[in-house]
């Protein structure tokens, strides 16, 4: 047994500024760390909302912009979604999984299975502009964490999270969209539990849990896009990637 | 903004000793807590894992004691699992999701779609043995909450966490499959978000982001079976169930 318990703390960070396209998310982060007396170290997991990563990186769209195709018209019929909405939507999508009493599963580019290709109108200033998920998440995770690295010089772990529903469970968690300098997946295959018991299957998205953990101080309402966590020892990793999220096409037996 | 930042603190609980079939994991966990320094205290929410629940309930079984049936034989034939424990998953389903390749994912007579029925035979000691889910994991964790309110005059939340695999995305997670003492649901419906747009649907599964919070510092081969969350500000709620957690099945299009 250690002499302190482990002990893990999960501090938001208030006080940044709306998110405009082209901002510096990393500087506006580590201000507002340094302002409210918490700054990054090395070490810590920065787990960045999806939706001021969209900003930052343009992905907003106007949906005066678009317009429906005749398969966005028909499938929005009836429902309350915006037909321009839902042509966004299939744009985004490489396959639909369901569609279904005007709820659209549908397989992004990045591979995520998710409700509406992760397009939502929530957070968003003015009427009639949604979000889209970033191009590529891990790349927006990499660049703030070099940035993390270059000005704080601090090596640390970074996420952008994104809330999805699941199969089977109601509601939503927040789940890992993108990762950097950390393994999002902790492996127990091979080695013994507390019996000598060898653990056959055993593999923990911990890159989802830490997800989900930002999200008890980052909320939706509270303007905090952005959670420190800190004493969570991670394998650091260069290279991580999203796509070890992602589970097999061939062993997910629920596509 | 408040004067200080949001901030949550996870502390895992050591030093419980073995569970035991009639263990009182209250008080285990009360007297492990002030042993090292981190007394329980009110509005803590307190995270249990399954395994040493099941073992607290006498819920181990040695598959010596079972027989496998036809239908288990045929099954496991190929696979690695003793069919003794494909016939345990069997009597502990109500119906089969998909079975493929070794693989069972059932419905647990509790509403739970996972894989093997929640059974498996880790951090159990002693060949031959494997642990069953709690017979009602809600009532689990209300014994757990009443027990903590009378011997230490705290009103906490409780959750009994387990791990589970999910469609789409690789690996586990661990997820809340008892509750006690909080809404496992914080629901925006009908709240505006920071710009003044109505929400619609974001019911986040709080209960289960807290339960992955916990998996962080619990693990799999530390020994540490409990955690506390202090400084989550759940909403207190009297007949708490697991049920909330589970996706209506008429709403559910992935069964």
């Amino acid at each position: 047994m250690s002499a302190m318990p482990p002990e893990i703390r999960v501090i938001g960070i208030e006080g940044m500024p709306e998110a405009q396209p082209g901002d510096d998310l990393a500087g506006q982060l580590l201000d507002a760390a340094n302002r409210q007396g918490t700054p990054i170290e090395p070490g810590d997991v920065i787990v960045v909302t999806q939706k001021i990563v969209s900003k930052a990186e343009g992905r907003v769209v106007s949906i005066d912009s678009v317009a429906a195709s005749p398969l966005a018209l028909s499938i929005t019929e009836g429902h309350r979604r915006d037909p321009r909405h839902t042509e966004l939507i299939l744009r985004e999508s490489r396959r639909i999984v369901r569609m279904d009493r005007g709820v659209i599963i549908s397989e992004t580019y990045h591979g995520f299975n998710c409700a509406n290709a992760g397009i939502d109108a929530s957070n968003i200033p003015g009427d009639g502009t949604v979000a889209l998920l970033p191009v590529d998440p891990d790349a927006s995770a990499q660049g703030i964490r070099q940035a993390i690295r270059e000005r704080a010089g601090a090596e640390v772990a970074v996420i952008i999270s994104d809330t999805f529903g699941r199969p089977w469970r109601s509601a939503a968690v927040n789940v890992a969209i993108g990762v950097a300098g950390f393994n999002p997946l902790l492996s127990y295959v091979g080695q013994e539990d507390s019996h000598g018991n060898l653990m056959f299957t055993t593999v923990i998205a911990v890159a989802d849990e830490l997800a989900a953990t930002a999200e008890l101080v980052t909320g939706k309402v509270r303007g905090v896009p952005v959670a420190i966590i800190r004493g969570y020892r991670y394998e650091p990793m260069e290279g991580a990637t999203n796509q070890a999220l992602i589970r097999d096409p061939d062993k997910d037996l629920f596509r």
